[in-house]
């Protein structure tokens, strides 16, 4: 639901002017690190100019250690997230091939759409109720009986806050030489994601989740088996902007010219992605699950329900009901008009009773824990609903611990 | 050609660190103005913020101005300016249609292959030679005898210096109902384009040429009938990506979510496209004009010829040849490396035999013509070709009148 602005003709015009200071606490974009602000205004480079080039390949080596992978094809493509999705299938699949899809949520659904767009590929989706990650036996029992090119499940559902076992995936894949898909938008960085040692074929992010870069790349790689896969198709790729080969070849040492790069979001990421190493990835790992647990604890004790799987919750993304009697919309509003805090609605059926609380990145931290469950109680308050006991004491008590 | 780093290894890794200040004077990127660096580190908003949304209308509104177009379908894709290319291709064909495109350089050719990759897509390609214009006769000849659904031109070839006039292809589609579709990835901004008086159904650009943002945006507007054809196509657009539709509805009132905005760089585009406002866009591109008549009339006094046809030159690209015993490719890289100077190589068989020169935007300025011209005239002696008369004098007699 639309949340319109209220604040007087003036101080909206300003905020026109110079955006407000946000708490950015949706399932992304997160807040972002005053470094790779710093980076963004590096003096701007042409896409060939040599100095970018090696920036380039620094860039890469980067997301190799993000990824946790010696994968050769590892880049950004100069879009969005959605485009990395995008891409993995449609470079991947080809006419009279089958697909299946694992559809856990709404980014799984937004998978199954982009795959029905191919002529002539036959797609399969296997579906899990929303907050439970898909059943392991139900996943390889479609593999096995439909033997598709591809499977390809979401990570980090943020839709419903449920992580997908990968364990055995590749396995079952290799049973049958399909390709293994995963959506890693709202995991990598936030979440154990070991690229090589699952087996993944192909993994995509966005640069502004857990790696709280700005929105704007998909960082991606690909296995040398996938890429093989891709340069021995018998049709071309539909999509030019999105043919793998082609941006493979521009991040390799062949720099043949295929688009002009974003070169300041690039010098932006390869910032976050130094931060992230700086920190230690298994460190980031902790910093999240520690501030997701404080949140969580914060918000049972206020006497809400957590949405997801309790043996499945996806650390980044934490989905948690409104009470009954509790507009959803209304206590958004309050919490970015009154306190710049931003979390976001639920999708699909449960717009206006859910609420979707991102832990990501430089995001993920405990003033803004704090922050978000006092000001949350003010709202509930608002609403009619007394909290049951403090959350922000509830949250001390895990940072105590 | 690619250009190699010379320096020593500690510079090198400096310049790793911070890169060095371009002067871009390649077809773009181009330099960017203070203010737009200063507006791409404001704070950054999630995608549906509402002072976020306000902002992506401002951005609209200040594109209808530039575009001189009153389309309510304007806006920024979230990529580079090939994606809108591809865009305006996949979203106006279906299977059976066939689409005319003027081939007249190397980005005119990209958009035969985008459309080549479509499948049954009849496409047909009308050659001008490298360095001219389409003939309309022999473009007219073309669309009446094969009456595609569209006609395809790119406006400013970078690859050429020309300029494809455009008047009359309107009322060449209209005659047998096709639509015109308009690159002007190097031109608007930077050349007259009156969208709406020139009757163009989809015309895109690129944020980092004339406009001056960083990399990484694709403006584009359709016309009414435009949007109106690709909502009534009978099989869906083959791109989830790059459906205009949902860009269209993402951008419009109804706000109906497609991916996370690329917002830092939306809000460097809004005020990007303010500056290109504030100077008025008829003085803009007599600013544009002045400069590209002082860097010719400065190549031509220093003894070198330029590449397009006199009559249909692109004001902000300028195309000429090197000298014959002058490795184009060795110049360009004493430019960039000892004078900090980008200007491009030459596209296909004129790889190093001619250079591009960018008059664009923010690196539109009189210093860095005179600079250039000083350079190159250093940088040529050293290859053993003596300047006729001086480029800089020359320059500045056109500067001066």
């Amino acid at each position: 639901m639309a949340i319109r602005i209220k604040a007087p003709v003036a101080d909206a015009v300003d905020r026109l002017t110079y955006p407000p200071q946000r708490v950015l606490m949706a399932p992304g974009p997160s807040n972002i690190h005053p470094r790779v602000l710093q980076a963004l205004t590096s003096p701007l480079l042409g896409h060939k100019d040599p100095v970018f080039l090696s920036i380039m390949d620094e860039t890469a080596a980067l997301l190799r250690q993000v990824f946790q992978t010696e994968n050769r094809a590892t880049f950004a493509l100069p879009a969005t997230g959605g485009s990395a999705m995008e891409a993995a299938l449609i470079n991947l699949l080809q006419p009279g091939d089958t697909v299946v899809i694992g559809r856990s949520g709404f980014f799984a659904d937004r998978m199954v759409g982009i795959a029905r767009r191919l002529r002539d590929v036959h797609v399969v989706a296997v579906d899990s109720a929303w907050g439970s990650p898909l059943d392991y036996d139900v996943l390889a029992h479609a593999v096995r009986e439909h033997r598709p090119r591809v499977l390809a499940v979401v990570h980090g559902e943020t839709s419903t806050g449920v992580e997908q076992p990968l364990r055995d995936l590749a396995l079952l894949c290799r049973e049958i030489d399909a390709y293994l898909v995963v959506d890693a938008v709202a995991s990598l960085g936030g979440t154990s994601l070991p690229v090589d040692d699952l087996g993944l074929d192909v993994c995509y992010s966005g640069s502004q989740k857990c790696l709280s870069a700005p929105p704007g790349l998909a960082p991606m790689t690909l296995s040398d088996r996938a890429l093989l896969a891709i340069e021995q198709r018998s049709v071309p790729v539909g999509s030019w902007y999105l043919d793998l080969i082609l941006h493979a070849r521009f991040w390799d040492t062949e720099r043949i010219y295929h688009h002009t790069a974003p070169v300041l979001n690039i010098f932006a990421l390869r910032e976050a992605l130094q931060l992230v190493l700086e920190e230690g990835l298994e460190a980031r790992l902790a910093r999240h699950r520690l501030h997701a647990r404080a949140l969580r604890a914060g918000l049972e004790a206020i006497g809400l329900r957590l949405f997801a799987d309790p043996a499945h919750r996806l650390t980044p993304v934490t989905t948690v009901f409104a009470p009954p009697d509790v507009s959803a919309a209304e206590v958004r509003e309050l919490l970015l008009c009154d306190f710049n805090i931003e979390i976001a609605g639920g999708l699909g059926e449960y717009v206006d009773r859910m609420w979707r609380i991102g832990i990501m990145g430089h995001s993920a931290q405990r003033a803004n824990v704090m922050l978000l469950l006092s000001a949350l109680e003010v709202a509930l308050r608002r609403q009619g609903f007394t909290p049951h006991a403090s959350g922000p004491a509830a949250a001390d008590t895990v940072y105590s611990q």
